[in-house]
């Protein structure tokens, strides 16, 4: 579809789906943008991917969840951040960074076990197999809680990596340092609830 | 105005610029929303905030800042991942985060010199006082760039911090590890350009 053709560094561009699965499988939190009566909004939220959908989930009164629910047209955009990319002149400096956006429709997901399944997903993204160490909803709580899915059928991913693009001509005497600060999240010790 | 009210557990939320400042100076991506002719879309980008704006830049063929320059509604977005809240119930399960949301309407920066100070603070931002090592953009590469300006009239935060809220009752006793996962993002070693 002609949104998600890749217009400014298509060479930096991908459809595939292996290469915009493994961004989706790390990143945490993804950026719902959506068209609302105040204009466009933006939030950001957690999210799992299983097969080829995207699920989000809070409270039955979210008012956004509600919303793409009625099937309202969505973008849902998820950025890694990877580098630093430092180069002789002002004018090359960028990141590196793996990006992907995916357009398209929500639907609610009304069946309970399907809910359970996405909801133990999202939880073991933040802790592997954690879902299962720890109480798995209750009926009150399923059904305080919507969950809706977004198709990746729209989805493109967008990435740049390695180097500052090659100065020319008198640049390439600049003394100045140049190449790539590498950006590391990592988990930290974990901090008991007293 | 009615946009920038919290609504979802609206005791996460401020007002307060001095908040709202030190996640924007922390934060290197932002998340910009509006309203195209294929619908919503939610796209990543640099920022850097210089008093009460938010600068953002871009080729001159970019066609996200060109409809920004326009004036269209937009909403940019910030999130900063803090750490990952493992509860004793599934249902409590969170992230602690600090995220911005900025609506308004962006203005294109004509001015030389303001458009240089913009830049250089961009830079400066990966890395402090890198505009000072580095050639400044020329002539050539100013005029094949745009900056444009969003106001931060109307910005909000909203933050989680600390433990998963309090369990009650029987879940009190239940044997699950329950406290907070920092997440800490770190510069690694320098990779210099071969």
């Amino acid at each position: 579809m002609d949104r998600t053709r890749l217009r400014r560094k298509a060479q930096r561009g991908s459809h595939d789906r292996a290469v915009i699965d493994t961004i989706l499988d790390e990143a945490l939190v993804c950026h719902v943008g959506f068209t609302s009566g105040h204009g466009p909004v933006v939030i950001p939220t957690a999210f799992v991917r299983i097969g080829d959908d995207l699920y989000l989930h809070g409270a039955t009164g979210n008012a956004m969840l509600s919303a793409l629910a009625t099937g309202l047209d969505a973008c849902v955009e998820i950025t890694l951040l990877d580098g630093l990319v430092l180069a002789r002149t002002a004018f090359h400096h960028s990141v590196n960074y793996r990006s992907v956006i995916v357009f398209g429709r929500a639907r609610r997901v009304d069946d309970p076990e399907r809910k359970r399944t996405a909801l133990a997903a999202l939880i073991d993204k933040l802790d592997p197999q954690r879902s299962a160490a720890c109480r798995p909803p209750n009926h009150k709580e399923l059904a305080s809680t919507q969950v809706i899915a977004m198709p990746l059928a729209e989805a493109s991913a967008k990435i740049r990596t390695g180097p500052p693009v090659p100065d020319e001509g008198e640049d390439l005497h600049l003394p100045y340092w140049h190449g790539v600060i590498p950006l590391v999240t990592t988990r930290g010790t974990p901090v008991p609830a007293a």
